[in-house]
């Protein structure tokens, strides 16, 4: 796949945001930090905006008070005036706010408790996303990039704008900082910002010819006992092993009674997000993705 | 310190607890693994009971509803009608169960975001206790022995028996199971319970001649700002080094900020609980613990 360069885009307001899950700390504190210090996100050509979206989660320690605020940004929800829940309203506001402020870039800071390294997220497969995380990949080689189209329905925070992503870091337990990710995060948004600038005044940032792409293409689940409960945990040869490939006849699971249970599908995959445990609620147990490998055009 | 034979003791109701925090998710699966397979916990001269102690926050996918559960087993606290909040109530109820069904001995299941390993922790040196804990480091290289009698007032659910220890194991997101960790803690109740019975029949199981028990004397709390905001993380150089000896001057703290914050202590001394989830809200940003060298008598 080749794309050829946008020029068209220009970025007046970015978005900074953090706290959208309250126990996710690593970007609550990033963006607190930025608040106080304004200069570090402060760039030539477009304004910055720094916000906690979940303050109330952050306070109550909890990823949510009543419900994932990460999706009730679907347009219909938020037009739904009998959605009422905390986060429900919660969304509309911060829709509303992103609107008025006339944001047109979106960062929303996010940890998980997988081993996912420093993954930008994407939603959709714009030019102007695909070469700025071409541009990330070469900062860190643990910068990977994942699109997450699969099953989507424009709920995510992110999604309130065409540009935008989110910048997952891990192994993190929920509750708690790591310096080395917090740095790692932290400069992630520095060098967005960097390209957003560049971009603006008209320059090419330099970005390597091709670069991998993971897109998400399939859920697991955990295997569950006659009562629903799960009865597997994530098998200790694939723990901790996102990004790595999985090939049919991995053990997948674990049996809590012993049993081994194997990867059965046809061919070799990526797994991601596995045993992240924000997801033991949503029944996911891992991600699987495809590897892309993008072209692009100086 | 040198200890004789303490061949009086005989346990005859053993309790296994675990979702005293309900987001600790290798003891509420232990538990109902034993629940469903009840011949891995029965030994032959005595009762083995198994209790999920917070059904109601493992369900909630909390540590625990309104307050800690774990600091509820006070004495004076149990016997104060005043103190109705959902855990007080509940840890009067949990106390009556053990009293009424003669429980001698408790294990506590608990799990860490701290690199704490396969820690038993005790709460008092009864000699039972310390030759057990002797017992359990020579099954695996990981077990350690960590006493907690500082600052302690007897509000732990294994205080309502003399005999108990909780095994704490990590590092682990809270919400989330762990395979390795989860046969490791099975095997260390395994292990308790076979102790219990060889000391019943009169045996002397074969211990080592001298052990290292850590004992906690001190707790560090976060570095704030003039706000009461933690401004600094633990080092990267002290992430994940619990039980790793901490030298005068050596890194403890990297504020958010960049400033590196030093250990100010005048000698060397051993970090436990670095980074745990759960005592951000406790102010604790790591235990202090010193060593001491135990000589048991065989």
């Amino acid at each position: 796949m080749s794309l050829s360069v946008e020029s068209h885009v220009s970025i007046e307001r970015v978005a900074i945001v953090g706290g959208t899950h309250g126990n996710e700390l690593i970007g609550v504190f990033q963006v607190r930090k930025f608040a106080q210090l304004p200069h570090l996100v402060q760039r030539s050509n477009f304004e910055t905006l720094t916000l906690v979206s979940n303050a109330k989660a952050v306070e109550a320690r909890r990823r949510y008070i009543d419900t994932d605020l990460n999706r009730c940004f679907n347009p219909q929800d938020l037009q739904n005036p009998n959605l009422v829940d905390y986060e429900q309203l919660l969304a509309k506001k911060i829709a509303y706010t992103i609107q008025q402020e006339k944001i047109d870039f979106i960062i929303d800071l996010h940890t998980t408790t997988s081993n996912m390294g420093l993954t930008i997220i994407l939603h959709n497969q714009h030019p102007y996303l695909l070469r700025l995380a071409a541009y990330l990949t070469t900062l860190n080689p643990l910068v990977r990039v994942l699109v997450h189209q699969f099953n989507h329905d424009n709920s995510y925070l992110i999604d309130l704008c065409e540009l935008g992503l989110a910048i997952e870091v891990g192994p993190i337990a929920q509750g708690t900082l790591h310096a080395e990710l917090f740095q790692q995060s932290e400069a992630l948004v520095g060098a967005i910002l960097d390209f957003v600038e560049r971009c603006n005044q008209g320059e090419t940032p330099e970005i390597p010819e091709t670069f991998t792409l993971y897109e998400q293409v399939k859920i697991l689940s955990y295997p569950r006992d006659e009562h629903k409960q799960i009865r597997a945990m994530i098998h200790p040869q694939l723990q901790a092993r996102d990004y790595e490939l999985l090939h049919p006849g991995d053990p997948l699971f674990l049996g809590l009674d012993g049993e081994v249970i194997l990867y059965q599908g046809e061919s070799t995959i990526t797994p991601v997000f596995i045993n992240e445990a924000a997801y033991y609620e949503k029944d996911y147990a891992l991600g699987l993705a495809i590897q892309q490998p993008m072209t692009l055009s100086n």
